[in-house]
């Protein structure tokens, strides 16, 4: 198992991407190499409050954090999707974009009022995606108990958006 | 851990989604009840060869069993993405969808030439994606050991487009 820091060694800063002066943050490099992934899985498996029912992963990179995290605690896992994915009735959340808007799904049977639910993505950054996770959750009646992000981009402010606990593994 | 028969009870046949006359296989639940989705995990595990060096998980339901299954074994995961999200120097395969073509990318660092390579997605339908996921690997000179998926839609002969073993745990 490896240390916070040498997790944060495998993320790769890609400048200009997906656009001119956006610093982007690769974390493809932790899922290709073993020991690395498992160990921030433990990390996150460890944070996560004891008495939790269920993960929320984000689509898509949540999904894969989330369905990893999942297999080490004794709790499933529910997908916010995009509009359009989800088959069955869903509960929807709209949030902003820097041009427009966009939405996030969760199907109806998939929260009870009492579950204790956290959510899981990988990066924070402006917080939209996460917002609009956290109030769906408890539009749903659910407890939510935290939000739980490999990284959090500080200057962003996206923990200001966010009403529950934020837990984020790295900071920069 | 419960057997296949108990896990495809999870499934649920959603009728006319996303369009008229289809029937989806709703595979949700498996990943919210907790036994349901580490005993679909281990079934994949046990069945991929010992000798894989890497698991390439299709976007982004193979992102939730790939994940999943890389914790169980020794390997790492490798993301197969829709055109734009990966952020360094790709390679690319095209693929024909009902109306007009879709794209499959893996960052070019992500496979080297001796790497054993397995594909792992939710469902094989037509085959499109699988075939171009297959493509893709082996274009990049790896060798590929077979593509594997909880389900296989039979009728839809999907396994005749690939040219490496194809396991699939559950058929229809």
């Amino acid at each position: 198992m490896i240390d916070l820091k040498q997790i944060e060694e495998f993320i790769i800063d890609v400048p200009d991407f997906p656009k001119k002066g956006i610093v982007f943050k690769d974390i493809t490099p932790i899922f290709e190499n073993h020991v690395c992934f498992v160990s921030l899985v433990r990390h996150f498996a460890r944070a996560i409050p004891e008495d939790t029912t269920k993960l929320i992963g984000i689509e898509s990179r949540g999904f894969l954090l989330g369905a990893a995290i999942a297999q080490h605690l004794n709790v499933g896992l529910v997908l916010a999707r995009k509009p359009g994915k989800l088959p069955r009735q869903t509960q929807s959340q709209t949030y902003s974009l820097e041009y427009g808007e966009d939405e996030l799904q969760i199907h109806t049977s998939s929260i009870a009022k009492n579950d204790k639910v956290v959510i899981i993505d990988d990066i924070l950054a402006t917080g939209g995606t996460a917002q609009a996770a956290e109030s769906l959750c408890l539009k749903m009646g659910a407890d939510v108990l935290g939000s739980y992000f490999l990284m959090q981009i500080s200057a962003l402010k996206g923990k200001d958006k966010l009403t529950k606990p934020v837990h984020s593994f790295l900071q920069v």
